[in-house]
């Protein structure tokens, strides 16, 4: 049996492709063409109705496992209290190593966690005959803001455009337009209100003008340094300080050598050119992502970060952690899906009002994480852990 | 009712976590403390005992719907023939998109994709009173590099030390060890391989010495510039004629836009400090990863890409991308599990010897998913599909 | 004789060191102690005590020779005409590259130039107890602009504080103040201003707070990329279109060719995450610096800039450069010394009003020197030409 | 009277341009076509005829002041003992600084200074029909490097190839070629070599092939991440120990605060997104460049570094700074011209065996400049003291 299909055959669709034959129509389908009984995949708790919207051509579920991570003790403005966070991972040792990042940020207090700014952003570009030109558009829009705010606004009942960055190279102008978008992640939100914003700007601009509507520094799925300076989603910091006792009794590890790691760190991250000088920010990201209706492409962006760390007199060390484009929503997308948004509900952060506070609880696990692998790395239980732990993870 | 637990309770754990029981009780654990019933959570088709090695405190599965795409006609090394890709997102028109990109590819002769490396690292950081110490190490390290190899390679019956790149930086002298781990993704396995190196290094190394097992250049589940330069997993270039054509009638775009768009894109990359000039590449490797039981973090390393377009003489349109870090895995990790397993069979890349027909599938995916966002964007669809199928994307 | 100073003796001062006599004495020293007469340092038209301010422990001249390159025709809101360009340099060839490509640009109606923008920075940071107390700073500091602005600005009579961009990172506030700062390159106003401010917020902001007066994103003296985002100095983009037939006919070359050309250094220099994806424009503008007595050290951020190339439909080329930080001055430093300011002179650069023209002939000259070489490069006269010209240097 | 050229006429030329006849004729040209003397220009005590090979064009001589730093103890491989540095400059209050740190280095022992590796590039590019046929020439250029370098080398008495790297991206073989050339900084050297290892290739490789002598990734004259990375000519370590009390009773700074600034630079660097997180290293290398005969445009280069450092137990502070890429000759290009190379000759590095040995000075002066400008900030000397000495620089 070869699972190569034996021709280019197309997908079955239907009227409605999101109905229990459509899924079974391309279930059997697949078993046709590639000998795969899709078992597992097929095993759905979710009314396939429900999933238009989220997806096309549905053929069932991919399983991901959940672990319970907690409870974290989180001094945030929006998050605060004790939290369990489910996280969807098949990274063995993962789980519970942010689980004993967690338990010690309980012990001691907390983690503290502040949302600095949350934007989304579209960045269009326009086109013009030379530099002159471009520079001139630059000063005419900012004249016609008020303007331009309204056609934006105009198209959504929730995004509310903030402020509008601007970029002069070569006969191009950048434009980064900023919006606040209520509890959704606003990709989308954006994209519309920011087309209707262009379409107003070649309407009443009084010379000729032409725009692409993304002009890459948006920056979409993808990370790019002007995130890292003006963020995008939200910009979060999570800061502790952790007493020296505390670390050495748990942890294990001396607080000056954390931070002597700290600083090799920065030396190592500079050389690499990195986006993140910390650990595995990614890790803790993806798994709630995951579990709770997230863009997982989203980890592109949300993974970069910023740790400042600080050794006191009395030997305690001051953490934190700046992530400078989280993108997380607490509903629209996937959200209000099945298992996603009991995860959500796990952490009281679906629905309106809460995606401050779902970025919030995201830094507070971050730094968990740094915390217990930076640790585990001094300890010398990295490698022996994940033997133990992740006996499947070659 | 608040979601809020009332207090700090552990979450309970028994002997063996990975019990019909254990998970229920966690299950009743979390109702009791934040009221939420996990109806979809807890539905599974999977053996909790096969889930230890993959996760900690487990409470059930996340569901992520799985779209198919396809098929692509893939003219690989590796991958040769139609290939149908679950995707599994909640981003409604994420598999339309890319399917749609497929129908292009597959109608005019498929894409060619070509694994030009692949490569796993761990990269420790060696610390000396001096920099002159430093560098004299470096030169004892070449002259040694067999008998480290063997040290590293005794560790492991897959790993193998292909070379060790070496970076002076001040009193340091950081080693970014480069292994093939066969189909696995091979993190832990470089783990271990590399900390034997470091202890046969500090036996035998005539002088004082003292390591740290990363320095942060490895550089693990963050993207980092020096990913780009020497790889990280697979390097892989998907590639493609575009027919002026084929282009014109199927995604109504001229070749002519498209090309002057990537032009616009380099320069907006180059402003924003971007490390993906192209379109959104972590969207089809984040959906195809959740899919196959790839470690999703390892998103923030893939996503980096380097798109090269080349109007050719007769209007057609060469359009590549080089991915420089896909971490993908055909077994180990989490590609055994239920629906994991069965994705990757679909695709005939389950197991022994199928790591690089997988990196070759997520680079065609991904060059699919370019031709089809920038063919969008150019013929104004953008916005309007993005309406039409995500109406649960705010 | 060895060069060695036999001992380390202190450098001869006196209360005057701007004498001819101090600097004889010095001169005198060195012959002691080194054994070398300096016959050609010694060799200055300069009267000492004029250089007061701008050196100190004189002990002669630098000889660079200069060349003369041009005419180069400019199409600027500044510059308009005919320009001769005075460049210092040590580099065979270099000259007479540029006035080659001078020389094609005047043929064909001079290159167009544009001041998007020009400010200097001054960037301290202010340090807080978390990271909640650094956000409602932020807010606070936009509250109270205009007051520190006049804190700011009563310590100059020529810059103005345009805007201050605000960072929040970690418990910190990064804040980067904007100037115009008239016909001087300004790094010195900023500073002092810029203490004022903060001297002024440190009294009147109600809460506690430290700051340092650089937070390391000025960045002077460096190439950051904030620079390429936000300028440093002027940001000035140089623009033409290139006739086909000239080309060929002038440079042997086929602007297809050169095209071509462009879009693999793009490749190569996202490739090795490049600040410029130019050619070589630190050779005009340190040649050019040196000559206009401008601070040479500042290449390190006026070397940045973003190439931009369109192939139109008759085969003509349109190139620009956009130099996002070039730091030039018509006054202050040392534009006043006798050689730097004959060669301002020559261009009519030196004194009020003249930096922004300064600005876009360096701007200019850059432009020519990119197509001279990047015309070079392809008709493979590259490597022949330096060896004709350039015959001391190996 | 303006000083506008009144017609784009010629710049007179002869058949010998190096003779004062010639020079004398464009001074006269000068004048007459923008009415400006070159009273200082035309002081020059250098034979013309020497200036062939370093210049085009010359109409005389730019008049940098030199100011005398030092004496600085030095203990490198390659400088050994007291030096005195001539800087070329006219920022006041450089030399100043410059020497303040000098003296500490002095007082407690010296600086330590290490050349790590030093090499100079020149990288073509490979072009072929797809990405497999570039991979294929990939192993194929490894099995022929012994002819290759044969044929690199057989053009130069000097430079020796040394190693090849290679990047793979789309359908092109980027390769790095890395040489040692002696005491000359050797672009030109390189350049030519490359071009017949290039030659050879076309000629035996058995496929079809198309290349461009530079796919810029060398990269000359700009800063790229990759000499980060893999140096560019000399990668240089400056180290020291820096004694809390002597800091404190020269500087009047505590090495505490000193240590604490840079971890908050380590923050605003990658912020900024920084080439060099310490503070001024361009202003010392610049004012060495010019001073003796180096190419100042490679300040673009050179000004990248790496601080890294680390408080003591007992409050001493070690600070180093990596160079990774400081391009400097002891013979060749500028250096044997009058004043520079009697500024060479003060160091005693002018000639055969020098150059490694002028990097250590290069490096040892940086060092010094950042302890004293840091020191300046903290102790709050900074804007008083360019009030004092740099009243030339608003």
């Amino acid at each position: 049996m070869s699972n190569q299909p034996s021709d280019a055959a197309k997908i079955p669709r239907q009227q409605d492709n999101y109905t229990p034959e459509s899924i079974a129509e391309r279930q059997a389908f697949l078993l046709k063409q590639t000998g795969v009984t899709l078992k597992h995949v097929a095993h759905s708790s979710v009314d396939p109705a429900t999933l238009a919207g989220n997806i096309e051509n549905p053929i069932g579920m991919a399983q991901v496992p959940i672990g319970l991570a907690g409870p974290i003790l989180i001094n945030g403005e929006h998050a605060a209290g004790h939290f369990y966070v489910p996280m969807a991972t098949t990274e063995g040792t993962l789980v519970a190593s942010y689980s004993r990042g967690m338990r010690v940020l309980s012990e001691i207090g907390g983690v503290t966690t502040t949302v600095v700014e949350r934007y989304m952003q579209r960045a269009p570009v326009f086109h013009f005959e030379n530099a002159r030109e471009a520079k001139e558009f630059g000063a005419w829009f900012d004249a016609h803001l008020a303007d331009i705010r309204t056609a934006a606004e105009a198209t959504t009942s929730v995004g509310k455009l903030s402020h509008v960055e601007q970029y002069g190279v070569s006969r191009m102008r950048f434009l980064r337009f900023n919006y606040t978008t209520g509890d959704a992640a606003g990709q989308n939100m954006c994209g519309k209100a920011t087309l209707a914003a262009c379409t107003w700007i070649q309407k009443n601009y009084p010379h000729k003008s032409r725009y692409t509507l993304s002009g890459a520094i948006d920056t979409d799925k993808k990370h790019s340094h002007i995130n890292t300076l003006h963020s995008r989603g939200a910009r979060v910091v999570a800061e502790v300080v952790l007493p020296k006792e505390v670390m050495q009794r748990v942890m294990r590890v001396d607080t000056k050598a954390l931070f002597a790691a700290r600083q090799v760190s920065n030396v190592g991250g500079m050389l690499a050119g990195t986006t993140n000088n910390g650990l595995h920010a990614a890790n803790g990201l993806a798994a709630i992502f995951i579990a709770t209706g997230q863009d997982a492409a989203n980890i592109a962006e949300s993974q970069a970060g910023i740790v400042y760390v600080d050794l006191l007199d009395n030997g305690d060390l001051y953490w934190s952690i700046t992530l400078p484009s989280v993108i997380v929503a607490s509903y629209g997308g996937g959200t209000g899906l099945g298992s996603q948004r009991e995860c959500l509900e796990i952490m009281d952060c679906y629905g309106d009002g809460k995606a401050l506070k779902l970025a919030e609880i995201c830094a507070a696990t971050v730094l968990a994480g740094e915390l217990s692998l930076a640790s585990a790395v001094l300890a010398g239980d990295w490698v022996e852990s994940h033997d133990r732990l992740g006996r499947n993870r070659p």
